[in-house]
């Protein structure tokens, strides 16, 4: 048991809090521990000047909050910053000695420090470690004195010597490889406390990790339960262990005597099961362990959360059929994420750090964030490889607000060479992050990482440390399911242009021409609106747009290849020449909201043969000029992000478009499709297709559907009709469906 | 340390073995244990009858033996032995206590036990296990009496209840489902002691499991070494471990005293690297361990070759070049074999059960088949996983011999579910399989099973028991490659048939467009001689061959789909209809050789994109009427045989063909090339084509070939000509390479 009661009496404050899972001691977030942090350019001495620290944070932003500098996202301000990674930083902080009962211990814990370091206590070097996704849970009590200073140096951040400036650099490390630099993201490579912090008094008895396994039975009836503790001095100590279902009554009661880990096993009835929020309820039980001394006096408790659910992959619908002909290779991998039974089409995103230093990302800010995935209708989010692994805040919202979370390993578009020292590292890593996540109900996926089975990155299914992962996941958590990576086979990355740069091929036509089992990344970049741009780009840079301006550093020119991600030239050559702006941020935004309808929808067309449709990207780690992102920094939403909202509703009237501009008398044809996602039957109707330009609104064809089953879709008839002499400028396809106007759609297109 | 000292006094003597390594206590084949079997249908009691039993073997074959039977392979027997599958069998023998010194342990020993049983000391039930690969090493002092009887009681074969007479029941056990029936084997579902087995008298210290595990470096110039040895009683004891060089010279030599498993760490310098037969030596060292007590008493000693080589799966070049389109699916795995640094490319067989009852598998038959082996050419076996695990002579003669060994698990064509029960006895088993032979430098592709990821079977990526597998080979054995199963993505299995069923596609004209990165499966069935015929279908039944008849239940007719595997139907297409067995047989294994040479030589054409190439299949369990094989029952090698091994020597002159029947006035077109396996240059020469007919014998054309690089094909002309007007018969087209007429190729086709 942690003691809640603090050193009052001294200017500096200890936090107390539970580590590692959320328990009864609540994290007391104030007041602080008061930090310092210093830098200098070896090991040999520490530093000799000290700024204030925040902790968690990052050494860069004390440095500059220090020198009163100017935000690292306005213009070219983040070169300022590279040096920072290659100096050796120290935070500081002393504190007296607080006063302990007999057989009491003081600990140092911190959730994360980034990337690699040390720590001293008094002048004596007490634990190093490599890896910032391992919680350090430090005994000081040796060491104490009456006054102490804790140190804890930093290391610069880990490269590979001798290689490019860019992420390749991160590849035998499990350092997240986006901050080396990536099409969206400058290079920023963040160092420091990037998570909870504290001191903690302890008893002699404590839980380190507490975990409450379960597995349903086939029909999802019976939950066997087995509860697990770990710790120090648990042996012989009396348990109680008891579980409350979500309207908090209790459910399970076992006490006993601690003899091994495995404290309990019991089956219970009926549990009440947890559910994406577009297929049902996230009821949370709540487990939770107290131990009591020989006298009957607790000394230690944890609890977390309990969500019952099986998911699984399972084959797309379709997929074993495949007629494959001699000589004969495998069929392709199961991609059909089945909740509780029910396979489910997976909507949602790709999931980026939301700050450069993610020591500053907030719960509040994972929840701006994850209240628009609920308002996009996403059931998915795949927190991309080359981020960071998320905070408990974030599953703990996940699992609160019934989002699916596919977790991806830090290893992106590299080749993680499997020497021992990396395989070392990503054992103890991994092994730390899959015995936090797996309490996590949200989390449903474990990926190796990013794009790592293609040429760009050279890893195979031969490759070390990803049967590691894979061997670390089955071992800790097998009934998670595990992709190496994705793609895998079948699987579609790309592509991320509205159309391809010899101008032939928009994504009207490309898309329906695919057949993957999955669109797990495709992107349709935008411009940010002109405020953002304002706050980002200095004035005298702003219109037009040029390369070699901070529209480039900011990922409008030469971001990925091609025109990207501004397509000035793409835009130029729809719309003209823009008089502003305005005008041309408009005309970027809405190529953006009808590239991504036409992705997500066609997706959703080849249900069951596809069963998940994920964008590239969500959000974005600082303000952007033009990205791909469906949400602006830090958390405000394109256009693109409303059009993608209403193209992911469980119900909607759909239509097929075969090209973006249009001309008079052209023959204009579209598909019509009622998308069901929605475990309910949908009796018969009627959708009409309307042609709207300015206040001209032509009817052009209807179907008459006729009812379809729960999760099935239903393909119309084409409608055809010859285009009208329509005033040049926007022309609207408008679908509507009598009697549920929430179904109808909309599809603005260019008419010349 | 193992007492080689016996029990002479009496009428059954106690064999001395050292059991799951081969150590310095040599395996003393005579004189046996006594045994009797018998059963009976329930286990609520033992036989009342006991007939004599052969161990190890099969209670099958003593049964037969006991009754007088004729052989299981003639006729229709096979299916007398149905019932035995379904009854309690038990083995009995009786032995006196023997002379043991103080302390010292009695142990029942067995490599191998079919397949759950238990094992009764003096009317005590002293242990159960499932699974035939996992050895018994059970003390039996304890309940030792001045006489004993010793039984072990074998249970019914595994099946699951309900399920079909067929390969399915045995989707939920690690027994070789290919004994439940295949297209090419009877049902015969072999039970009993399987392997070694013996008494043993052990010191209170022994050695259970001895590993001399190595790395080597980068540029395979040094090997870091490490010792681990298991057992009872070791530590504290002190040790002298010694490695030999292959010339018996002393290299290493380390002493100390045990603290724990790991017993040496050393680095050695310029190991002799062990090559595949075809690319270099075998060099074996040898690594023994020797205990001793406190009194410098040797307690035990252990030793097992170890053979210097780095296996790994690489890609096969162009494969990363490969231009996948948007939406990017991953790139294909790699399935280059790559030793000591070196791409080779695999050309071998797929290795099937040489007995049905893998009890009387004998090391001289393995020798016989690998010799053949040797001869054909071959560098790499696939030890198909529907067959056992092989012996341990199996691994030490591919050792010696310097065959490459692909070892697949026992799970084949079934979806073997993850299931609680299931999955402790696969981790149980597969731990014991590694653990053995993770020693062996043949042993070199870990394979979770045979097509497990097509649809007959239902398994995927997220299949618990082939993560399991991954997992257990990472951890036990990480240096060795793993794939999940056969194919996997890119690779192919089949086609099986020299024509499909419709008549209008053959061999000659598929394998050309095929391009698979590894042709691991693919059959060409041909008859087997008449004598064999003679000794396997009643004389009445011989000719002409009939469905319903003894050739069917030896898979003449009906074994796999269509005209399977005589292929009657067609050879009368292409011969008409045959006037003798002899005629229809000559007939048979003429298109058995030429379509075997198609495919070899085809896919040796298609590298370095195709790495790989192993016919379906090498021998067979008992005699066929008709197969795949190369080889009948039980080593005798068909025609087929050596034409393979003709399209396998490691440099040839090969010819793309583009048919087999041809008429007087076609144009006959020759691709011609110079297939090059070997690591040396081949310089500049000629080839010249010949028409033969009779004694006609025509040019046709030529080709002065450049010089090739080492392990470098060379792709010459097209060579046409207008067909002459040969009699009908059989027409050979002959390559001939000047100076070298051991490069030289004949290809025998049909002229009408």
């Amino acid at each position: 048991m942690i003691r809640r009661i603090f050193i009052t009496q001294i200017f500096l404050m200890i936090i107390m809090a539970s580590f590692c899972q959320s328990g009864v001691a609540a994290i007391v977030q104030s007041p602080f521990l008061q930090w310092e942090t210093g830098f200098n350019k070896d090991k040999s001495t520490f530093p000799d000047r000290w700024i204030p620290a925040q902790v968690p944070g990052a050494v860069q932003l004390d440095y500059a909050r220090a020198n009163h500098w100017e935000p690292h996202y306005y213009a070219e301000n983040w070169k300022d910053y590279l040096w920072m990674e290659d100096v050796y930083w120290t935070y500081r902080t002393k504190f007296p000695k607080p006063e302990m009962g007999v057989g009491e211990k003081l600990f140092f814990v911190s959730k994360g420090i980034d990337y690699e370091f040390e720590i001293w206590l008094n002048g004596e070097k007490l634990f190093y470690q490599e890896g910032m996704f391992t919680a350090v849970n430090l005994d000081l009590t040796g060491s104490l004195a009456e006054e102490n200073e804790l140190l804890i140096r930093i290391y610069p951040a880990p490269k590979i010597p001798g290689f490019d400036l860019n992420r390749s650099q991160a590849a035998q490390s499990v350092k997240p490889a986006v901050s080396y630099g990536w099409d969206w993201h400058p290079r920023l490579v963040p160092l420091g406390i990037w998570d909870e912090t504290a001191l903690e008094i302890r008893k002699n008895s404590y839980i380190d990790d507490f975990y409450t396994h379960y597995q349903l039975d086939d029909d999802l009836t019976h939950a066997d339960i087995t509860v697990f503790a770990q710790g120090n001095g648990l042996e012989g100590k009396r348990f109680e262990w008891v579980l409350h279902d979500p309207d908090k009554k209790l459910i399970v009661q076992e006490k006993g005597i601690i003899s091994s880990d495995n404290l309990v096993s019991v089956t219970m009835e009926k549990p009440k099961l947890w559910w994406p929020h577009d297929h049902g309820n996230q009821p949370l039980y709540s487990s939770e362990i107290k131990i009591f001394d020989g006298e009957g006096k607790m000394v230690d408790e944890k609890k977390h959360t309990v969500g019952f659910r099986r998911v699984r992959l399972v084959m797309n619908k379709g997929l074993w059929q495949e007629d494959i002909p001699y000589p004969k290779t495998r069929n392709k991998p199961p991609i059909t994420m089945e909740v509780n039974g029910r396979s489910i089409f997976s909507k949602g995103t790709n999931w980026v750090n939301p700050e450069i230093f993610p020591g500053t990302i907030t719960a509040d800010r994972y929840q701006e964030l994850l209240d628009l995935a609920v308002e996009a209708n996403f059931n998915m989010l795949r927190v991309w490889g080359g981020g960071i692994v998320n905070k408990e805040s974030f599953y703990e919202k996940c699992n609160e607000m019934g989002i699916l979370v596919w977790t991806e390993f830090p290893l992106a578009c590299n080749n993680y060479i499997g020497t021992e020292e990396y395989l070392r590292i990503l054992e103890q890593e991994s092994h730390s992050i899959i015995k936090r996540l797996r309490k996590h109900p949200s989390n449903a996926i474990w990926s190796g990482g990013n794009e790592l089975f293609n040429n760009w990155s050279g890893m195979t299914d031969q490759s070390l440390a990803l049967r590691l992962l894979n061997s670390q996941c089955y071992i800790l958590d097998p009934q998670t399911p595990f992709i190496p990576t994705s793609p895998i086979y079948g699987m579609g990355h790309g592509n991320y242009i509205f159309r391809d740069f010899d101008g032939k091929t928009e994504v009207y036509q490309w898309m329906p021409r695919s057949n993957s089992t999955a669109y797990t990344e495709f992107g349709m970049p935008g411009p940010s609106p002109v405020e953002i741009l304002e706050s980002i780009i200095p004035a005298e840079e702003l219109f037009p747009p040029m390369p070699g301006t901070s529209w480039e550093s900011h990922h409008a020119f030469k971001a990925w290849v091609g025109d990207t991600w501004l397509m000035k030239d793409m835009l130029i050559d729809y719309f003209g020449e823009p008089e502003s702006l305005e005008e041309l941020v408009a005309n970027g935004q809405w190529i953006q909201c009808e590239g991504y309808k036409c992705i997500y929808e066609e997706a959703r067309r080849q249900k069951p043969w596809c069963s998940m449709a994920l964008n590239w990207c969500y959000n974005e780690p600082w303000p952007t000029a033009a990205n791909n992102s469906l949400i602006n920094y830090p958390s405000k939403p394109k256009p693109a992000f409303y059009a993608v909202s209403e193209s992911c509703r469980p119900v909607l009237a759909s239509a097929r478009i075969q090209k973006f501009s249009w001309e008079t008398g052209e023959k204009f044809t579209v598909g019509l499709f009622l998308l069901n996602d929605q475990y309910e039957e949908i009796g018969a109707g009627k959708m009409t297709v309307f042609l709207q330009s300015g206040n001209e609104k032509i009817e052009i064809g209807s179907w008459n559907y006729s009812g379809t089953r729960p999760n099935q879709n239903l393909e119309g008839p084409l409608v055809e009709t010859v285009l009208p002499d329509f005033l040049p400028g926007k022309m609207t396809l408008a679908v509507e469906v009598e009697g549920h106007p929430e179904w109808n759609s909309e599809y603005v297109l260019l008419k010349y």
